[in-house]
């Protein structure tokens, strides 16, 4: 009696949730510190100190009333007043409060965004190998992901490429960068060549193409990496932002988006995004989280120690004889299979223990990602396991 | 360049924005003092100070991962016991975790519920006069929402009414009691009599009528009202609940889904509501305030304050002539205007400084709602403006 949409919504949603039920069998059986776990992006360092802190101090200091009530659907002015001003500082930007919208998460604002800039029959474009939601978010609002096929090995995007597989219905396109599920960081470069050909794709049809940049990964990087700022640019661009990863807050639904001054029909897709928000059921982010995101948006978890995972297996898998693309961003890695079917590589993955996520979940099969969001000593303790797997296929 | 399935919902959105607008020009000009805002059903009663002695405490309590990480899109395990357990000793349930999804207020949790139990062009029932959003939520899963017309003057649904609604198209009923926008608390008369109904609709068309029992305001009833249990009267319930107004937490995006034992698919809709809220945006109602509601979950504000407005505004809006069914529960009161014309009363009802809110915009014209969730000292000052008003029209 559930709806069609829906039993097929389950249907496609079926080997994740295997997955996670499969991981937490082998756990009970095998016991958890056996079992090396790279299914989930939910990260596994402690929100900083300041999180705690802040989040007392408001409680005890705010007017109660204040602190739970409904502000504007946007959020609350002073909280995204913070926001504006270190973007301001950070990237150079003139924005103020009406730039700057909170939601619960990047997924809530994409939702909310793409419910305003879509008409039902259009495109999303985005490109693989991308976070596998997005084809639900656009289903969401009756549109099609369309994504431009991965270009491997470096996986940065292909400007050229794209232009192929943009038509009259592309009115929007999303951007992940640190991307999931590779960890690569789009260049500058890539950047550049995309948006120039977005800008001439607009002139060409003769209407906006809505640039969605997805970076709750912004602050994961590696070696020094930057991540282009893409309101620099393209005129068009919405920045979906989150601080599930850059505070460790995933449970805690807070993130915003962030509209470049010369956003084409600026303040109807703002105004248009609260009410979208007030319509979905989504009213507003927390009230709590908002003001103490605000406090502490320039405060990170302690980075290194993703990135001493990722040395640790990136050594490791390449001297097994894994192709990958060492990942500067994120903790992802994107691992290319030895067999084509990296279906058949996860299950086989299973008897050594290992939970890996197919690549075909994020369009691009013959890979697998690996979520390195993990202790130290799962690490270390899945490499023999990694090794091992790699012999079984290869002597075949 | 926004969409134009949006561009209309922002159309039909516009006399509310407008409004609020008005009123903040109205409180600028006037002083806040002098501005009788009955506009917002935004309640003005701060939280109990157990709200935040308990946020403190699980803060410094608890580890900061567990807090703050990605749990089960239903939500914590032992949040939902807890509800579980007080819906059981309260109603005399045998509910465990599997019968609650905590969900972001009951907006969230029926937006989910809808788009797992509603294919695209089926309908959603529901009674006017009704909360305006409703249009929305069906809206939002391609669904139309059909309104069983107004029973003044008590505004208890006419089952009878209801049947003549039904059609093969109808998979769920939205009924909100404690109503917004009347007060009215539908009786357990009703209850039963619209419930029948149901259960022989479902045996006429061969599927399942869900009720989605919308109940936000269940702990805010006068005069010793009671407010059924839904779940007693019908296998297909699904309450929605939020703390929004029984802790004073609108703000902080809380509520839960509760699905009765008997509900038809139970094991598909549950999985599925989860799912939706993941593919949605929502991932899950924020970590914190699950926990602090679970604890709180029996706590409610001082309810005697809503009250003393209620009898004050009661009686001097029925001394000056208005006719009011007495409310028994919420914040809202639904005032039959000495015109038809609802929006011109409310117009001019601004000329005394009084913001009111057009019945039309809940589907039922004739009448305008009251929020008097307000301070004693606004009611106290607004009466004269109220008299003046009906002079106003009596006179003509």
């Amino acid at each position: 009696m559930i709806s069609d949409r829906m039993a097929k919504l389950l249907e496609r949603s079926a080997p994740m949730s295997n997955m996670y039920t499969e991981g937490a069998r082998m756990k009970a059986l095998y016991g958890v510190e056996n079992v090396y776990d790279y299914g989930l992006g939910n990260p596994n360092l402690p929100a900083p100190d300041i999180v705690r802190e802040t989040s007392v101090r408001i409680l005890n200091e705010t007017d109660p009333w204040y602190l739970h009530h409904y502000m504007p659907n946007n959020g609350f002015i002073e909280a995204r007043e913070k926001i504006a001003a270190s973007l301001n500082r950070r990237f150079g930007e003139s924005y103020g409060i009406d730039n700057i919208i909170f939601c619960t998460g990047a997924a809530g604002g994409i939702n909310c965004l793409l419910k305003v800039l879509m008409d039902p029959g259009q495109e999303v474009l985005t490109f693989a190998p991308y976070f596998g939601e997005y084809d639900r978010y656009a289903d969401n609002v009756g549109c099609t992901l369309v994504a431009v096929p991965a270009n491997a090995p470096t996986f940065q995007p292909d400007a050229k490429e794209m232009a192929k597989y943009i038509t009259e219905k592309t009115r929007s396109v999303l951007l992940n960068n640190p991307n999931n599920p590779t960890g690569v960081v789009y260049s500058a470069q890539t950047i550049r060549e995309i948006c120039d050909v977005l800008a001439e794709k607009e002139k060409e049809y003769g209407h906006a193409i809505y640039l969605i940049s997805d970076e709750p990964y912004r602050e994961l990087v590696y070696d020094g990496a930057e991540v282009p700022w893409i309101p620099d640019f393209y005129k068009n661009t919405i920045v979906a932002y989150s601080f599930s990863k850059s505070l460790s807050l995933p449970g805690d639904r807070v993130g915003y988006l962030a509209f470049a001054n010369d956003v084409e029909d600026f303040d109807n897709i703002v105004y248009g995004v609260a009410v979208a928000a007030r319509i979905m059921g989504f009213i507003n982010a927390p009230s709590l989280q908002q003001l103490v995101v605000a406090e502490c948006c320039e405060e990170t978890v302690d980075i290194s120690f993703y990135d001493r995972n990722r040395e640790r297996l990136y050594a490791a898998l390449t001297e097994y004889g894994y192709e990958v693309a060492k990942p500067q961003g994120a903790f992802y890695m994107f691992v290319k299979t030895p067999t084509a079917d990296d279906k058949l590589f996860a299950e086989k993955a299973k008897e050594y223990r290992l939970i890996v996520t197919p690549g075909s979940g994020f369009g691009c099969s013959g890979y697998v990602r690996l979520s390195y969001c993990v202790k130290y000593e799962t690490v270390e303790g899945s490499l023999p396991a990694f090794q091992a797997l790699m012999e079984d296929f290869t002597k075949k």
